[in-house]
């Protein structure tokens, strides 16, 4: 596939932006591909609703919108809404189990997987740490940037003295990706 | 001006797309407008390289591309003499003064103006705050958000321990770009 397109919505607080920042940075650096990420921020934002787009390419990137995302990252309700009645059957829709209830949608996506990313990362210590949990969980489920990048530009992308902490969230969401559902 | 384009560059670990995130939040969110901030990797990225682009606009934004910005930011002396030998000489051009040497493009833009923010973030004993200096200045000298929203944009967007710190790097900033140079 040559050009991957991924949102990442949430609200604001959650490290969605981060979370699209590093996705893209995974892709770019260490699976040195060409990569975008665009936050667009318009009426809904001032609500509180937050996403962030990534367009991940072998090519050069002419146009940095998504359209049509193969993988949905949700985790707020109203996110999931807003974002996942629009995706195709294809979609790869990955939701906080505990914030998201997927039946609010007319029809669920066949390649819905949800994850408790915030219930983990309070039983973590650090509820902060439930986008990484969820970053682990999306490359798991999706092998669209490789398990390796992902690390890499996590610990590369927080506080030095959080590295190990957050290594250990993004472990425990690769994890659970691999286990059945 | 309906649309406003802006570039802010530099190297990883500067701060740079959070300086692109808060302009484009303090547009959106407080000044009412809508915005997107787009990040591109691509293999200059690879060297450590860093930019965001930010698209201001009255109007909903369909192309987050930034083709010819009005406000270019240089943290660096490699985006300078990458971007600013790009830009109209009706271009605004903000630089670190002890970073970058504008002398070193062929043909300086008129419009360009210099501040020691590392140096001044040291100086607060923050070095990581010196992005922040640059987004005072940045509100001064371009009126392009006004200032009490980039203040609360940025105010909202640090942890909250950091959030006084972070007000006086702005004032720091702000205060210099009302000085003649």
């Amino acid at each position: 596939m040559s050009r991957t397109e991924i949102r990442v919505s949430g609200f604001g607080g959650q490290g969605i932006i981060l979370s699209g920042y590093i996705i893209g940075k995974a892709a770019a650096i260490y699976d040195k591909k060409n990569a975008t990420m665009t936050q667009a921020y318009g009426p809904e934002s001032r609500g509180g609703a937050c996403a962030a787009q990534v367009v991940i390419s072998e090519q050069e990137i002419d146009d940095p919108e998504v359209s049509s995302p193969q993988v949905l990252v949700a985790m707020s309700q109203e996110a999931y809404t807003t974002f996942a009645s629009k995706v195709s059957d294809e979609c790869t829709v990955l939701i906080d189990e505990d914030l998201v209830d997927p039946t609010a949608i007319s029809k669920v996506r066949p390649q819905t997987f949800s994850i408790p990313a915030v219930r983990l990362a309070e039983e973590m210590g650090k509820k902060v740490v439930a986008n990484i949990i969820m970053l682990g969980f999306f490359a798991g489920k999706t092998g669209v940037v490789s398990r390796e990048a992902m690390e890499q530009a996590i610990v590369s992308s927080v506080p030095p003295r959080f590295a190990e902490l957050n290594r250990k969230a993004f472990e425990r969401g690769y994890d659970i990706s691999q286990q059945a559902q």
